[in-house]
C-alpha cells in the first residue's frame, strides 16, 4: 500500500490533532483511502526538533501534556525547532505546515512552504498567510517541481469550501463569494442581539475561550481579510493584495443599532466578499452587513460558518460548518492528504497517455 | 479532443434545457472540461423520436415550440418515441433519463435506465424513481458492465449533495442526514407564517406555478420520501424501500400552529431526515418539525433547499442551493457527464497500474 510519510511543522493544536488521527485510526482510514500515514519528523517552536526515519512513536508523545513535551530527551530530538534543515534534508512526502498566521509578510510559514517546493515535497496546510499572500507563486513553484500545494483549512477549517469550488463547479461562471467566515464575530453580534453591551458581549466571548486576550484579529476584521483574499485569488482568479481589500470590523457596531435591525427582520454579520466587476477585474471587501432574513448567510450562527457562492447556471450554492477547532483544522489537513494522493493517480493517468 | 455522443429520453424541460446549454455553450464547455457532448437520439412522448447518426442540429430544433415539435417531420425521426430501440441500439455513449419520476415502480424510466447499462451506455439521470426504488441494483449492473450510473439531478437539482458526500467526506463517518427538500411545502409553510391560511397558500403557490394542479405529491411528503431514500440509501449505504419510511405532509399543519411556533422562535419545516441507529441499520421518515433558530435548516426558505450532513470529526455539514429549476437540474446532468469523463481518466490510470 502507498505510504505517505509527513513532516509536521508546528505541534499546535491542529497538527496535534491530526497526530491523534493518525494514531488512533490510522488502520481504519488506509483501509477506506487506500494510503497509510507515517509522522516521520515534527518541529514546534517551543518542544524542538523529533527526526525518526523509521517513524515517530505517536502513542507515548501524546501521551505527555503539550506544555511538557520536550523533543530534546527522545532519541533524534534537539531542542532547536531547525525548521530549515527538517523541511529541506528530511526524507518525508509531504510537509504538513501548521505555524501560526503571521498577516503581514505570511513569515515564517512562507519559506516553510518555499522551502518543502523546492525540496519536491508536497505541502498542506491549515497556514492563512501563504495562501492569502503568495497562493499563485506558491502554486506556481509546486506545478514546477511536480507535487501539489494544498490548503482547505485556510479557509473554515474542514469545511468543504475552496475544494468544492474548484471540483463542483465545472462549466459554472461564479460572479461572486461571500461569507461568514469569523466565529468570535459572529458569536458577539449574536449576544448584541440577545441585549448585551458590546464591551460585555467581548469579554464573555474572551471568558469562553472564543475570543483571544486580544481581540483585534478577529473584531476588525483582519482574519476575514485575509479569508476573502483566499477567496478571491483562489476561486475567482484574482490577485489581490491586502490594500487592494477594504476591511471594516465591527467594532462600531452598537448594541442598539443591532437590536433596532434585528426588530426590522435584518441580522447583521461580518461579512467578506468578492466579486467580477464587469471588466473581468475582482473587488473584494470585509465590512459588517445588515442582511434580510432570507439571505442565505442571514441564519449563519455562532461558531458556524458559511460560503456563498453566486454562479450563472445554478444560481447561489452556499456551504456552511465549523469555521474552526483543532479536529476540524486537522481534517482539512487529511482532505489535503486525499487529494494529494488522488493527484498522484492523475500523474500516473497523465503519464500513460503520454507513453 | 474526447466526444460523447448522447441520448436523451424524455424531451421536457430538463433535456431540452442540456440540449440548450450545449447548443449555446457547447465550445465554451469543452475547451473548459476537455470533452465535447453532441446528441444523436431524442425520444418524447408527445413529439417521437429522432435519431441522427451524424449528430442532430439543435438550434432549428429548439427554434420550435415544446408543443409543436413534432420529430416524424424530420429527417431520422418517427411519430413514435421507441425507447427501447433508442437505447439500446443507437451507438451512444450516455443515455439522459429525463422522464417523469413514478413513485411506485419507478417505470418506465426504470427499464429505461436498465437497457442502457445493459448495452454498455453510461446513465445520466435526473429522476428520483430509479434512483430511490432500485439505486443499489442499478449502479451493480452499471459496474457489471463497466459503465458509469451517475444521479446527481435526483436531489435538489445540480446543488452538489450527493457528489459532496462522495467526494469531500473521505475519512469521515457520516451518522445523519436531514433536508428541506421541497420547494413547494417551504414555500407554502413560509405564507403560513405571514398569515395565510393553508388552502389560500397552496392557491397562491398554484398561481405562481411552484405547486402542480394536484398539489399531493409536494403537499403530503411523497416526493420528499424518495429524496430521503436516495439520501439514506446513497449517503448512509441503507437499502430502504418506501415502507420502510413514514411520512407526514405538511396538510395537517395549520397557520396558527406555524404564527404561534415563530412567535417562540421556531421554525415549521418540512424535514426528510436518515440516521444510523446504534446496531447500525439506518432508520428514516418525513414529517414537519418545529426547528429552533440556530438549526441549519431553520433559516432555508422559499425556493432553496438544503442538506446538512452530520459528522464525526467535522460536525455538521450543510449545503444548500436551488431544490429544482430546468436549467439547474441540467446542470446537474452536466456534473454527471464530467463525472463520467473523469471516471473514465480512472479505468485508464487502472489499466496503466495493471499494464
Amino acid at each position: 500500500m502507498t505510504r505517505y510519510d509527513l513532516a509536521l511543522i508546528g505541534f499546535g493544536g491542529v497538527n496535534r490533532a491530526l497526530a491523534e488521527l493518525i494514531a488512533e485510526r490510522g488502520d481504519e482510514l488506509a483501509a477506506e483511502l487506500g494510503f497509510a500515514l507515517r509522522v516521520v519528523a515534527i518541529t514546534d517552536l517551543r518542544a524542538g526538533s523529533l527526526v525518526r526515519g523509521d517513524g515517530v512513536d505517536l502513542a507515548p508523545l501524546l501521551a505527555v501534556a503539550p506544555r511538557e513535551l520536550d523533543f530534546s530527551r527522545m532519541e533524534g530530538g534537539s531542542a532547536e525547532p531547525r525548521n530549515e534543515q527538517v523541511i529541506r534534508h528530511v526524507p518525508a512526502d509531504v510537509v504538513v505546515e501548521a505555524t501560526f498566521t503571521n498577516p503581514d509578510d505570511g513569515e515564517p510559514a512562507v519559506s516553510h512552504v518555499r522551502w518543502a517546493l523546492e525540496a519536491g515535497k508536497h505541502v498542506c496546510t491549515t497556514n492563512k498567510g501563504p495562501v492569502a499572500l503568495h497562493g499563485r507563486a506558491l502554486r506556481e513553484l509546486a506545478r514546477r517541481n511536480g507535487v501539489r500545494f494544498e490548503c482547505e483549512g485556510s479557509v473554515l477549517s474542514g469545511t468543504p469550501v475552496l475544494r468544492t469550488a474548484r471540483r463542483m463547479f465545472g462549466g459554472l461562471r461564479v460572479s461572486a463569494v461571500e461569507g461568514v467566515m469569523n466565529g468570535t464575530s459572529n458569536y458577539i453580534l449574536g449576544r448584541l442581539e440577545s441585549g448585551l453591551g458590546f464591551a460585555d458581549a467581548v469579554a464573555e466571548a474572551q471568558a469562553l475561550g472564543y475570543a483571544e486576550a486580544d481581540p483585534t484579529a478577529d473584531v476588525e476584521g483582519h482574519d476575514v481579510q485575509l479569508k476573502v483574499m483566499i477567496l478571491a485569488n483562489e476561486v475567482l482568479g484574482a490577485e489581490l493584495r491586502r490594500s487592494d481589500v477594504p476591511c471594516v470590523g465591527i467594532s462600531g457596531i452598537t448594541a442598539s443599532q443591532v437590536r433596532e435591525a434585528a426588530a426590522r427582520g435584518l441580522r447583521w454579520k461580518l461579512v467578506g466578499s468578492a466579486a467580477r466587476r464587469p471588466d473581468g477585474t475582482v473587488e473584494a471587501r470585509v465590512a459588517p452587513v445588515a442582511l434580510p432574513g432570507g439571505h442565505p448567510l442571514a441564519g449563519v450562527s455562532g461558531p458556524v460558518n458559511a460560503v456563498a457562492f453566486h454562479t450563472d447556471l445554478l444560481g447561489t450554492v452556499t456551504v456552511s460548518g465549523p469555521g474552526a477547532g483543532r479536529v476540524e483544522t486537522a481534517y482539512a489537513l487529511l482532505s489535503d492528504l486525499i487529494s494529494i494522493h488522488q493527484a498522484a493517480g492523475e500523474r500516473v493517468r497523465e503519464e500513460a497517455y503520454v507513453g
